[in-house]
């Protein structure tokens, strides 16, 4: 049984046939693993955020699928691929925007599709290796876009970010976040300003508590006070991940990304998406067709010490925004800056 | 001894000379009357705030220089003065950027010189009716804000505002919000968002309170969503309050207001400040020379349900921005509505 991550965020125990988790809902209070097996437990991890960001849901669902596969126990074929079929669809409706989930269970299927002449055994064992390569691609991926994404910081830049993409939200390295973590490991001294990233707080909960636990200096500012920040000529770069990104380059983040866009196309800050090329979306033509998740109200006032507005209305909480293309100065991944403006 | 305040946020007590004022520290949960006296007192509650807003800050401050000056215990004219004087440049030290506090304080102070040929007791009966006066004329004047103001909203507009700049900012009315109370008087239908406005939630606690007590339909958003929300085409008119504003007609407002001003730009919505003329600082060339507030960061943590980042490093807490006056539409004022562009 797999009891440390070694600073990942999560693992595929082949032995005891577990998707093994950070549960970051708990951060930065309490380090706790959860092992998962079962499809309604890994459903449950992904829709409250226990294992989130959009490279790491694609791994863990990748994971899942592998798991999940074992555990089926039909004995004929076509009712094994009619099993699988349902766990992936089941576990697809855990998150409505996240592409990398999609794009995860989807390259699980096309795995065992491949080889469905094989035995069950056989072909779970196919999918345990699959997921393994997934895993291992995602740390490869999130590497290549911090080499990449480091060129654009010199040493001493101020850096703005939202939510978290960083190596929690994904397997290691993260995304938004792997051009500081390789600049840092190249000796440039990079100062990180983390929006609190409203309602859930994932910047000042997961973005500050791995960037300071990397040495990184850090300052959590407030989501209003980036705009100040800017017009103080404080922030030389910003950079965020994407959950999603349409052909024409749109991107869909955490609610409050396209608000950090308009402020830095304003203020004349480059404003840089890090996302591996699987947030890409063949089938989205633009921002337009990407359905935004609206999370409970109830959220907004949660995480108040006491619930403050009487009587409260909180009924308009999307959990992303679009930032439009031409808002973004370039997309980082792992095959190179793709800048967007001449 | 005034024991309800009838709907105002604070009043003058002349038979005990008291300054009275509703405590906003505990509003929603309780509506606690405080009877204040001492400048200590007067200079805790405005600056913890206490009392807020910056025509409020005006009108307390204005009573609480009466009710000091009674409490003065020199016998000579000259002490006297010398004593006046040294309270009104404690209590402006109350809030750096509070136009509102020093103008009130200089009109004091100058009413006192304007009769200082009579008795201290006669001087303070004087400077007694000036607190009345300034109460009286806060009340007028936010009344003819939100007149003008109201003849920019139609039947059914949605309004999005930041902070609080109703009536718990000013005695009655408010500035920002008295035109979305007198359209409502009016009969149209008006629907605010509110931005929650971190640190302080101002806008979810006052607010979202006192708009949803006066019946007009009310959603608190983050701050981070009026991005969103003007992208969706869900925001007519953004209106906020000032606390100062300089000659060319920067307005410096609560931390976040700048980001509203940039995005109503971008997306073409006008963005009005709602102020009385005491806000203008006449010795203030432009936002340049508008000293910034810098608050306790520990205020950004301080309202979460467990303390979030670790180690967390909040030194980056600005009560205000400044608004370029390019980025605002118009200013309304008891005067009417003036247009900054054509």
């Amino acid at each position: 049984m797999i009891t440390d991550l070694n600073g990942a965020t999560l693992a595929f125990d082949r032995t005891d046939n577990h998707l093994v988790i950070l549960d970051q809902t708990l951060l930065p209070k309490e380090v706790k693993l959860l092992h998962l097996s079962v499809p309604d437990e890994i459903f449950e991890a992904i829709s409250v955020l226990r294992v989130r960001g959009a490279p790491a849901i694609g791994v863990a669902a990748a994971i899942a699928m592998a798991v999940c596969a074992k555990n089926i126990k039909m004995q004929d074929k076509q009712e094994y691929f009619t099993r699988l079929e349902s766990i992936k669809e089941y576990l697809a409706s855990s998150r409505p925007t996240a592409q990398n989930l999609f794009w995860a269970l989807e390259r699980m299927m096309a795995t065992a599709r491949q080889v469905e002449y094989l035995s069950i055994s056989q072909i779970n064992e196919r999918l345990a290796d699959e997921a393994e390569l997934v895993l291992n691609e995602d740390i490869a991926v999130c590497r290549r876009i911090g080499g990449h994404g480091a060129m654009l910081l010199g040493d001493g830049a101020c850096v703005l970010t939202h939510c978290n993409a960083g190596r929690l939200a994904a397997v290691k390295y993260g995304t938004a976040l792997a051009p500081v973590y390789v600049a840092a490991e190249q000796g440039k001294k990079i100062h990180v300003y983390v929006d609190e990233t409203r309602p859930l707080l994932q910047g000042a909960r997961l973005t500050a508590y791995e960037l300071a636990d990397a040495g990184i200096k850090t300052t959590v500012i407030c989501d209003n006070m980036a705009g100040s920040l800017m017009a103080a000529g404080k922030v030389d770069a910003v950079i965020t991940g994407a959950d999603r990104i349409a052909k024409n380059f749109d991107a869909a983040n955490k609610i409050g990304t396209l608000q950090l866009a308009v402020m830095a196309k304003h203020f004349g800050v480059p404003f840089y998406i890090a996302a591996p090329k699987s947030t890409f979306d063949p089938d989205c033509a633009s921002g337009n067709d990407i359905v935004i998740e609206m999370r409970s109200g109830s959220e907004i006032a949660g995480v108040w010490r006491e619930s403050a507005a009487v009587p409260p209305d909180f009924d308009y909480n999307p959990a992303f925004d679009v930032t439009p293309a031409a808002l973004i100065s370039a997309i980082i991944t792992e095959e190179g800056v793709h800048y967007l403006h001449e």
